[in-house]
C-alpha cells in the first residue's frame, strides 16, 4: 500500500515542480528537471547522506519516467489545475507522510540511532521541496508554511515510539498514517503555523 | 582524443565561471571557487549520486591546479574575453559532449540501467554550470536557453543506441561527438529553443 | 582539546545560521534547520566528497541535540546578541579553524593527496556559511569576507608542511592552531581583503 501512495505522491510532488518551474519561465527540460528533482530529491539526498548506495530511483527506471512524464504533462493541463487545489494539497500531504516512513525504514535497515532515523524520514519528506525552491531562486518555502516538515517529524517519532513498545510494521505504519494526515490536513483548514522568528538587528 | 578535449573543456567552463563571480563582485576567493565548481562541479554530483567514490578531481590533483589557475587568469585577461565570445561558445559545447560522454562511460562501468546512464552523462554535462548559477543566487540559465540540455540528451542517447547496435567505443565516441557538436553549433546558430512554460496562476 | 572547541565552535555556528534565518523570518522549524546546517553542513559535505561514510554527525546524536537546541535557544535571546559582536567573531574563528584542522585529519587517514586534503579542510571550514547563505537565497558572504577561507587555506597547507617536516600531531595543531587565529582576527580587526574581481561587460 506504502508503494501506490509512494507513486501518487512522486506524481502529485513532480507535477508541483513543473508549475514552480512554469512560474519562473523555464523551458520543457527545466520542467522536466524541476519535476525530477521535487519528486525524487529528498529520497537522493537521504541515500546521499545515509551512504546508501546504490541510490533508489537508479534501481527504478520506471519512477524516472514516471515523474518526468508528470512535470511534462502538468505542461498541458496547467491552466484547469488550480481548480484541483484541495486534491494536490491532500495528495502532497499523502506524500509527506509516506516519502517519510520511507525514509526512516531505509536508515532503521542501515542500523542508524533514532534520532537519525527521524532525520532521515524528514529529508525524504521536505528536501524535494527545498531544492525545487533553491533552483527556482527563492527561499524555502517549507521554512515558512503551516505544519509541514513539524508533521514530518510527528509522525517519524510516532512510528518510532509504536515499533519501540512492539508493534508490528503494518499496524505502525496504518497508524501513524493516519494520524500524521490528520494533523496535517487539520494544519491546513486551520492555518496552524509554528511561531516565526524575525530579526532584524543589524550588527554593523 | 577525449582526455584532451576534456582539459580542454575544464579551462573553458573554469573561465566561464570566473566571470560570472566577477558579475558578482567576488573576491579572489570566490573567482577561484566557482571557477572550481563550474568545472568540476558536474562530475562532483555525478559520482556523488552514482556512488563513484573516490570522486575524480581527488585522483587528478592536476585538474584542481588548472581550473583554478584558468580562473585567476582570467581575471587578468577578461576585458578582453569579449572578442572571443565565438570561441567560447565552441569550447562550451565541446565541454558539454566530451563530460556527456564520459559521464555515460563511468555509469556504464558501473552497470547501470541505460536510463540513468543517460541521466549520468547528462548530469555531468550540465551540473557545473547549475551550481555556478546557484551560488551566484541567480535562476540557472541552463533551463532557459538554447538546446542544451537537449544536445547532452541527444548525445547520450544516441552513444547508447549505437553501442548496442555494436559499435566500437572509438568510432562511436567520434559520431556521437560530431553529431552533437553540430546540433549544438547549429541550435547556437539559428537560435533553436524549446518551448517554454509559462504559468502565472496563483492558487490562494 | 580540539574537541572541546569543536562544540563551541558548532555552538557558535548554529547560532549565527538561526540568525540568519530570523532576518528571513523563518519558523524555528526554518530556524533549527539552518543552525543544524550551518554548522554541521560543511563536514556533511566533505565525507559526501570524500567518499566518507557513515557522515561524523549520525554518529553523534549529541552533537545534533547541541545545534538545534542552539538554533532555538538563540531565537529568545537574539535581541540581546549584537552586544556580543566581538564574543561571536572570536569563536567564529576558532570554528573556522577548528573545523579546518579536523577536515584536514579525516582526509589523511583516507590517504588522499595533499592538495585533496587542504580542499577537505576548507570545504570543512566553509561550506556551512556556503549552504546557510544558499538556502537564505543570498551570495555567499565568504566569496566577498576580509580574509576568510584564505585563513583555511594557509592553516591547512601549514599543517601540512609542519607534518611533512616531522612534527607531532599535537605540536602542530598547536602551532597551526595559533598562527590561523591571529591572522583571522588581524584580517577582521584591519579589515584585510582578498582583491575583488568585477566584470561588468555583457556579451550579447
Amino acid at each position: 500500500m506504502l508503494i501506490t501512495i509512494y507513486l501518487i505522491a512522486i506524481t502529485a510532488e513532480a507535477m508541483s515542480g513543473a508549475l514552480a518551474a512554469g512560474r519562473r519561465n523555464m523551458d520543457i527540460f527545466g520542467v522536466a528537471f524541476i519535476a525530477f528533482v521535487t519528486a525524487l530529491g529528498g529520497g537522493t539526498i537521504r541515500d546521499m547522506v545515509l551512504g546508501h548506495f546504490p541510490i533508489g530511483w537508479t534501481q527504478h527506471p520506471p519512477y524516472i519516467y514516471l515523474v518526468i512524464s508528470a512535470g511534462l504533462v502538468t505542461t498541458l493541463f496547467a491552466r484547469f489545475m488550480h481548480h484541483l487545489k484541495t486534491v494536490f494539497l491532500v495528495l502532497d500531504a499523502l506524500g509527506l507522510i509516506a516519502f517519510s516512513l520511507i525514509g526512516c525504514e531505509v536508515a532503521l535497515g542501515m542500523g542508524y540511532a533514532p534520532v537519525v532515523v527521524i532525520m532521515a524520514g524528514m529529508i525524504t519528506g521536505i528536501f524535494g521541496g527545498i531544492l525545487r525552491d533553491v533552483l527556482c531562486n527563492q527561499v524555502p518555502v517549507v521554512f515558512r508554511q503551516e505544519l509541514y516538515a513539524s508533521v514530518s517529524l510527528a509522525v517519524c517519532s510516532l512510528y518510532l515510539v509504536l515499533r519501540d513498545l512492539g508493534l508490528g510494521t503494518e499496524a505502525n505504519t496504518l497508524i501513524s498514517f493516519g494520524l500524521g494526515l490528520a494533523l496535517r490536513l487539520c494544519a491546513i483548514w486551520r492555518g496552524w503555523k509554528l511561531p516565526t522568528f524575525s530579526y532584524r538587528q543589524r550588527w554593523d
